[in-house]
């Protein structure tokens, strides 16, 4: 990532700033973090921080962080002046903020846990300054994709496809779903992704009406429907795909209600451009689904954005009335589950366009059957 | 994990309640959810939580949860009523704390959102509640571990090693340290672990002086130190373990290094033993490093708690003046560093004795060289 291009981000993000009259943000939250700045250490878990960004309205940022990272952040981090937290964050933090003059420092109130905001607020009360919570203020810059961005998106929805068709022509009766699982996210590795970007859902017969199923032990019988959900992070974006096979022979009510989720699909595909209503895409699928006599088994939204994050802004379903905007990046995944039966998924990516959308995908397993 | 080991768990947590006067702990820190309950789903980030428990001072504990992990959550936390969040877990909440009749309700503040501790804060003040932040209610049961957790970490320490040796086997010259990294998780998983506790480091010869290095695309030359750092979760418990090898013949200042940190490390352990402080454990090894004339290339504590977590609860650093307990588990990892040359580590894990230690591991490779 060039500093050109975050450069622009960073305007954008100090016009915000500007307009809410804060003096400086920190970045806490990891994607809103590497989407400004390209860092893209990964975080064990929100205890232990990769480092976090110091966002000045005007003038130079900050990228703080520890020894481990310094050269990374360095190499990465182009136009952000890297410094090291020699005695913790909040020390840095306490030399550096009166020296750039911050008077009302933001910060990332859905990603701080309450117990550093504590030690924050003592802080701030010290130095005299205002501290303001905020939640809004990098992502709604990142829902809307860059050119740039959807290629990268793109290219980890296809690379996601090639893990998926490399593993899928080895999946015979016998196999569990763990085994595939570990032979997917191996894959994505192999194939040059960073790593999966969700823990990889195989499911098997009736273990698929779950919709976040984990796998197991279970072994596969032949004829068996079997549900995959898998993505992966390429260049920092996330794909996401889900798709419902079977190896043998499908049984005819499997196929029925496999048709129906993928008219649905399509249903809602075909609506989706800039300006509609998410709750109007998600039940342009819904209607096909409640037509075919379905309705009370289709219990989760139609999708969600994808991203830095994999699950984004914004939602499609029947209670957002937002308009989607052209460079929206979302999930369509309508399905049909049955306790006692099992379940059918299909999930695709789309880019909302200006008139229409562009769907990301090529694989097209759904039809085989 | 049965509902009688929990149990007694639960009642040294209520007895600490009582003594706070709080009349429940929201549980949140998913260690602790699993610890206190059993439950052993894992979250997706802080953001996406698979349940909390809510502990009252006596009586009935509670597990909330959504649909995704329901059967889990039944068959996994005996003895806790599990309750469906369906219109997420405030409204829950809010209808289950007036029948529970709180009136002091704890809440974990190293592990909650600001934002979310800033609806549950509007949330109480509407039922007309107080809210108790709290750090160190569930962590201090977990310090010292019982025989049968101890069992666990033994079984999950030697597994790692058997996952060690069949990668360490198979290193030659031309191979990457990312590649070694995913030959290691993907044995990991495939003889039998939850996955890994961290993510693997392996790095070859000047990389190596970065304590926390990222695999990446390097190449192995013959006779180039490895340093690999990895670690398992095998029923919940971790495996931590580093070793540094050498493919080919190790050069003499390599073998000298790494006999003066095998040293120090033993220095270590013949001082570990219920009673001593850890600050005198750590420096017992600095002391061998220093006399050694690398006192400068030691930068980091000597070690750290293992359990639920790969990192908890105490640490062995020159700082620290709390005593060890007996029945408490510690790594023993000293190190030499230098930036221009690399790095060797040797990490082992030791459970704390009465009088003494016991080391839990029986891999000796560093003995080969």
């Amino acid at each position: 990532m060039t500093a050109l291009r975050c450069h622009g981000r960073l305007a954008r993000l100090q016009a915000r700033l500007a307009r809410k009259r804060i003096s400086a943000l920190l970045v806490t939250q990891p994607a809103n973090r590497r989407y400004l700045s390209g860092f893209s250490a990964s975080d064990h878990g929100i205890q232990e921080s990769a480092g976090v960004l110091l966002v000045p309205r005007r003038g130079q940022p900050y990228l703080l962080t520890d020894s481990r990272f310094l050269l990374q952040a360095r190499e990465e981090a182009a136009g952000f002046s890297v410094r090291l937290y020699q005695k913790g964050l909040l020390a840095s933090l306490q030399q550096l903020l009166p020296e750039l003059g911050v008077r009302r420092l933001g910060f990332e109130s859905h990603y701080l846990l309450h117990s550093t905001a504590g030690r924050l607020a003592r802080m701030a009360e010290k130095l005299g300054l205002e501290l303001v919570p905020v939640t809004d203020m990098v992502e709604p810059l990142r829902v809307v994709k860059t050119e740039e961005e959807i290629g990268r998106i793109r290219a980890a929805v296809l690379l996601n496809e090639q893990v998926f068709q490399q593993v899928y022509r080895t999946i015979r009766p016998g196999m569990t779903e763990a085994g595939i699982a570990l032979a997917l996210e191996t894959g994505m590795r192999e194939m040059g992704a960073e790593g999966p970007s969700f823990a990889t859902i195989v499911a098997f017969g009736t273990n698929a009406a779950k919709p976040h199923a984990v796998p197991g032990s279970r072994v596969l019988a032949e004829g068996e429907p079997v549900l995959i959900d898998m993505g992966l992070v390429l260049d920092g974006y996330c794909a996401d795909m889900t798709r419902t096979v079977v190896v043998g022979k499908p049984d005819p009510l499997f196929l029925e209600r496999l048709r129906i989720v993928r008219r649905a699909q399509l249903a809602a595909i075909r609506v989706i451009r800039a300006g509609i209503p998410s709750r109007e895409v998600d039940l342009a699928a819904r209607r096909v689904i409640r037509e075919s006599g379905y309705g009370a088994c289709f219990g989760h939204a139609l999708g969600h954005g994808v991203g830095l994050e994999v699950h984004e802004e914004p939602r499609l379903s029947a209670r957002c009335r937002k308009k989607l905007r052209a460079g929206m990046v979302v999930t369509v995944e309508p399905g049909i589950y049955l306790p006692e039966w099992g379940g059918v998924r299909l999930e695709n990516m789309v880019v909302v366009r200006k008139k229409g959308c562009e769907v990301f995908n090529k694989d097209t397993t759904f039809l085989d059957l």
